[in-house]
């Protein structure tokens, strides 16, 4: 197996409260995290596909196009935003680090599907050097 | 002439805007930074201190102690907050790093006056690998 | 399959030294390692969990507890110690960085017991930028 | 399951071209990749090894000859050069991150045959920080 | 005084070789960079201004015009690039970290001239982790 | 004005620890620093020189040349060693980051005598991310 992982950056804010929960659940669960304005992050992701390798290439798939495909899907509705108020794809998200890995699993599979034999891996979403959170998919177990 | 430094990091959200300003010169100057909600960083700030170095200690000033400032004055304000609307000491400053070093810079120093010959020497803003500001005082040239 | 990961940095000597080999043999075997006072590392410890996603909480486990686990079970005890001699639960243990790894998953797991559907999944020892170990637990073939 | 993982850094220059393919293919293929005189990485290779734990030393193996493994077969014939000119081994090998880390693969595996127990598990090579290829042998599906 | 710093990284290839010495002393005095087919890096370049801070912005100079400047100056140039073959600016150049960051001193400077007070403040060129190269420009001494 | 920096890097214990003083003192003073059997760290140590740039060669001086000296000063005494017990040159020092950047300009910069117009210009001692220390030589004021 042999895979290829490309890196995009943003920096955006978010907040973590469940409007489902009371306002003392929330800030138990979430803590400094249930601010009211929120706080912020310069998030990085890690996307990972594999496949065959093609001889002729020498390239899983080509770069540029995961470069393009992940700023379209990840930076550019995401950079320089308010992740709770200003992406329409994360209505109803509560925007921990777990769920915008799934979220832009989400986002990104759908556009790999004109290449052939790439397979989305794995997605890594870091909101700073001290935590990340690693998914692998709906199929993972 | 030694110098240390010592870094402090926080998340924060914050947005550019100037209220003197029309939404339009708003957009004009600050771009992406100037979107309603704002959006975030994790902030890193590096801060250094120069004097003497006292023989029987080896140190020139106690890092712990320095530590316990930046902890106080920047980390606890500012960590998990957003900057235009949870600091009561940055309000009527729009936060950009320029002006978070000279805040920080007014918040620091005062602290420091009971170390004798310890002077502040530098502040950085670092609001992303990009970019970063330095700011050495109102009193250099 | 989803795990978040959090990091823990601390500052530590260490001497390798096996009691039961002659001198001769634990230089040859731990070259300059074997130094008899020690040497020391800012060490760095990344610990993965995996499980189920709650719907509700949209978190794996809460990450502010994670953190004081391994501010209990880890920085605790190790940092600014040596840990041949100053760690009560590293007797009799040679600190290479393997086994390192598989002593801080015995302190880390039992912690998680509370957590339900929360699985230990991986213990990183990063000993300097050019080598770390990986330990996966006594179950993993 | 333990392992550990040694990093190893080169700089060099390559150029992604396929001599079976027309100047537009290659042009179209590997973009600015394919520029004639080429372009440069500092590379990093990280090499990660797995096994049994021998008891008596607490190292998977001696991390010495892990390191001077990876000098013999990675920098030695890589470091300073230009790897579509002066590597034999990698003579008709287009220089991707892919046939890299597969080229080193075969480089390194049998420098570890005289290591009982110790088994070549993954190769990444880091071509920046915003990418990075993970191979895991031939017998990996 | 208060500075900001922007960053800007490239991918080249470069041989250090001086056509007016001997290939022998071109190997004494430049050893493996004088490799023939050159090798290379993942250069950064930080470009540090200095100036008064308008209080009505609160930015020193608009970054995204610094990061313009970058780009058009040094990246459009440099990247993917050989810079002794396909940089036509760096003509008669002998490309070392030093040559570099002056003629990037001169190549930016022009472009600030626009900036009512911005001065160019230093130029550092890194070619790797462990090594860079400071200019503070012509008038410094 | 140009400079060059070069980065070496070494593992070591230290204590912080000053026999001139009561053992109450000492740990008042130096906190954990002054656990008796010493903690450690990955150091790096960043050495800077300035001089007029020879057009011939276009280098401010030899990197390999430097690299050397910081190999044969530094890493050679210190790498994989007790600060306290095993340094010859550093007995009777007190092995704080500030005396340590003391202690390296004294055995840099005779060694850089026979580079004419070369002259010694910062040398930084990295304890770890969060601090560091910059020494400018006996002369700066």
């Amino acid at each position: 197996m042999i895979t290829i992982t490309r890196r995009v950056e943003f920096s955006a804010a978010h907040r973590l409260h469940n409007p489902d929960m009371s306002d003392d659940e929330n800030r138990r669960v979430y803590g400094v995290c249930n601010n009211p304005m929120g706080h912020g992050h310069n998030y990085a992701v890690e996307v990972t596909v594999r496949g065959p390798l093609p001889k002729r290439t020498g390239m899983l798939m080509d770069l540029k196009d995961l470069k393009e495909i992940l700023q379209k899907t990840i930076h550019g509705p995401c950079d320089h935003k308010h992740l709770n108020h200003d992406v329409p794809a994360l209505e109803g998200v509560i925007p921990t680090a777990e769920n915008l890995a799934i979220a832009f699993w989400g986002w990104i599979e759908p556009e790999l599907k004109v290449y052939p034999g790439v397979v989305l891996h794995q997605v890594r979403v870091i909101e700073s050097r001290d935590n990340f959170v690693d998914y692998y998919g709906p199929g993972a177990r």
